[in-house]
């Protein structure tokens, strides 16, 4: 069923998405649609906590730039060249509320996860004491996705890695406690 | 006729928009918006094509710090708390390959134009000559974005501060250049 949903999503928009067209793509009756998902809304809340549910562990190169830089890329290639089902999913949270929730608890469990890159960092005492973790992993994603979803420019390697690289030596520097 | 665009926007969202609701509200009849507008997507790239158009002069409260926190919390409170204008626009981006386009442009757009505060700072010695005025202002608004639109957490005051004044200090550093 939520290979259906996924598979819709990226062929027609989240705008042309019915219960019908998910019912018929997926041969699941529509009334067990109706009566498991209640609507469009639910179907769309239960694939995004399916991409929130997914297993996701940060990257691990040995040093916070490299990490950076390999956390960024995966943001930026999930939202880059549309359509992907990241933007997808994104366009659904302006659909249906529960599916805006579930949005907001997927960020949360990635950033929650992504700051062990800055933990380890700390502890391999390349960042101070008191770096605030969040605040260095949001310096690098929030302006590439400013970038890339709403002035809509295409983000390169090169851009990633002088951003992480930059953002790694303010971390280093005791700019991000 | 983006007056009623703009309330049908904030009253019912971009998921309920249609030619006639937007005729019956502005009183104009709906064969004339058919033959200017073409249709909802143009409807909307019209709305956020009127929000680009509209006069903006980036804050001048004489520091970087101050200019960058009244940049960021126009920013946030432009898409905190829903229903707002700007959330709205750029959930039609999302339904409208046009509105996409022009949504791009007004970023752009204010983005070129929110460079000149750390131009000013270059021209007051805040920042080393070589800073990158872009770098600077997405380093405040790309998080704080992030935080709003898709972790779904509340920014408040100190947050914006917060940030500001890191990220001036980053530049002042001489690490955004």
């Amino acid at each position: 069923m939520l290979r259906a949903v996924r598979a819709e999503l990226l062929e027609s928009g989240v705008e042309g998405l019915t219960v019908d067209r998910v019912a018929q793509r997926s041969g699941v009756h529509r009334a067990t649609v109706y009566r498991r998902w209640g609507d469009v809304g639910g179907l769309l809340a239960d694939a995004v906590r399916a991409a929130r549910d997914s297993a996701w562990t940060p990257p691990d190169t040995g040093s916070l730039a490299g990490d950076l830089t390999a956390l960024a890329e995966e943001v930026v290639g999930a939202h880059q060249g549309r359509p992907t089902l990241a933007v997808a999913l994104l366009a659904a949270s302006f659909r249906s509320e529960a599916a805006a929730t579930e949005l907001n608890g997927f960020w949360s469990d990635r950033l929650g996860a992504a700051v062990a890159v800055v933990e380890r960092a700390r502890s391999r005492g390349e960042v101070p004491e008191g770096t605030d973790g969040e605040a260095v992993v949001l310096a690098v994603t929030g302006p590439l996705l400013q970038s890339v979803l709403l002035l809509g420019r295409p983000v390169a390697e090169p851009d990633v890695e002088g951003l992480a690289a930059r953002v790694a030596a303010a971390a280093a520097a005791g700019l991000l406690g």
